[in-house]
């Protein structure tokens, strides 16, 4: 009884034989018909609970449980936003382990890093489909960083793009952007642009910045266009947020799951009333919500386990198909299930080192 | 950046060196110093949490996280008590995992099969240490299983015994025990008895039965010695308990964790009133309690964070001095934190296989 380990490396082999672009329209294809499918008696996904601490940084490790098919996935994921300038690591570290529901056996354990950047853009790119214009054509970007380059990436490959308007409180991030997107869109023109017109100008924006606790929003009274469609996707932590309530208030705004959002999503600034159906709910009542892309709509994304799920299976059918990961006899699995010192023998001493 | 893995026979291996009398003797000492020295400003423990289901087969997957030392711990167990006869697979299968709270790395993986029995004997140890007559001499083990070796061996390692008491409701289990056991307690007799009168006779008992939800208690109306002390070991399950009410009722009932127990361990039965201080208070105050040795008590053993974190803790120390385990590089981490698709070159066409 293994269980099979897919490391960063595996998964980096397996995104360069896929390609970028195929993986990332699968994943977006799988997302959307997920949500669509989704029904809470067929899969169970609690609230992502974790520590949250100031020391020696500030931080939170946090995992997202999911059941669904016989199997439970659990993501477990830390957010570091010191970890780039003082590790030289990615703000986000993550795996993600799943166990058969038959035995408890850990089935597979793999890196989550790219996982959670190309589950977070198709997150975006599924939302935006419904709630922005589908003719949307200027794409805004507040915030230069590692996820920004998989929202990118998503809403490209979902909409029809002239132009990428972007800023970010590091001027290093602005200039290497194009750089770090030439994979995926070197096609787009990138052009470095003050916050107030990117609100003003984009079709599409995504929010994806460390502004700290406390200091949001990044902007006020800011017209933006009147269809404009916002994936708030930074604020994931009790106390930040991005978007003013002023645009809240306006806007028809969708969280992924409503029981996270109120707690560390945009949604923490409304009351119950003021906030739509969630994303699976609208993909699954097109009709009764054909009307959002017409006007101001936010997508408030703090991540949710089935997105996690989905990027799960994907990943480990590709690695199927290519013959990737090492399988690890983890768990001890004695001949006696009845006994747990099985492997000793009855009067053998100790080998003391 | 690599994750050391220490895999079910890696901490076989480490068993058999260091010796399994001390290593028992090793984790009784130090979850002894740890709930004497425990403090919930400098270790947070949550609640277990997890997914119970009753297809294929009744079991449960659930989570133990555990906030100490600059260090979360998750142990990832599962409860399937069908696992032996339908997959000839042990009832408990279980990882701990252990990540960094500077950066959110996940530093180590172990099996947390031979830990989890290990560590729930030192419970059941230290806590007969502070709640059962210290000239203890007869042990009665309700139920067979695989926890029960582990609970005579923590028990014969703190306790004088002269003799072992057992009953189990498959006759295989009782006729293999003395077998099962010769390990670590080869000079004691092992007499199967019948339930009842090891109740009566004993003067510690540990309940570790597979008994059904809804099915207990195990014995009703039977008088224990005036002085017994039991360790509830086999309720972790809603609505699976073991004692009986009436039992409790005359009993100091002291549980791990009673935020776990009054969900899942025979605290389940009582109201808050009747149930008294949690074993790291009772060890914080010994001269408060010092009467409960001379009375019946019951320690409701649901299996609490902390345990697994000291056995983690100890595991680590012997791998570390010994040389043991794999280091492998499950998290990618990329040249450029900024950029999820480093990996791949601008111009790259994707290699299709």
């Amino acid at each position: 009884m293994h269980t099979l380990v897919l490391t960063g490396d595996d998964i980096q082999h397996l995104a360069r034989h896929v390609g970028l672009d195929a993986l990332m329209d699968e994943m977006i294809a799988r997302l959307d018909a997920a949500l669509r499918a989704y029904s809470p008696t067929a899969t169970t996904i609690l609230p992502r609970r974790g520590f949250v601490y100031d020391q020696p940084a500030m931080g939170l490790l946090e995992w997202m449980p999911c059941m669904s098919d016989g199997h439970v996935n659990i993501k477990v994921v830390g957010y570091h936003p010191k970890n780039v300038r003082r590790n030289g690591l990615p703000t986000i570290l993550a795996t993600v382990s799943e166990y058969d529901t038959a035995t408890g056996h850990l089935t597979c354990l793999m890196d989550g890093t790219l996982l959670t950047a190309l589950r977070t853009g198709a997150a975006s790119a599924v939302a935006s489909r419904v709630m922005a214009r589908p003719d949307a054509r200027t794409l805004g970007l507040i915030g230069a960083g590692a996820q920004a380059v998989t929202q990118l990436h998503a809403l490209a490959r979902t909409f029809d793009l002239d132009e990428v308007l972007i800023c970010d409180a590091d001027p290093k991030a602005e200039a290497s952007f194009a750089e770090r997107t030439a994979t995926v869109a070197d096609y787009l023109p990138i052009r470095v642009t003050p916050l107030d017109e990117i609100v003003q100008e984009a079709d599409v924006i995504c929010t994806a910045t460390s502004i700290d606790v406390g200091e949001g929003p990044l902007f006020n009274d800011i017209e933006p266009k009147p269809w404009a469609h916002f994936n708030a996707v930074g604020s994931d932590f009790p106390g930040k947020t991005e978007l003013p309530l002023s645009l809240l208030r306006r806007s028809f705004v969708c969280p992924d799951s409503p029981e996270q959002a109120v707690h560390e999503g945009e949604c923490q600034q409304l009351n119950a009333s003021s906030i739509g159906p969630s994303l699976h709910e609208l993909m699954q009542h097109p009709d009764q919500y054909a009307h959002v892309s017409r006007g101001l709509s936010v997508f408030d994304s703090t991540g949710w386990a089935l997105e996690d799920h989905v990027a799960m299976n994907l990943f480990k059918e590709y690695a199927a198909a290519l013959g990737l990961g090492t399988n690890v006899a983890i768990e001890a699995i004695q001949d006696d299930a009845q006994n747990p010192y099985h492997f000793v023998q009855a009067g053998q001493e100790a080998v003391v080192p």
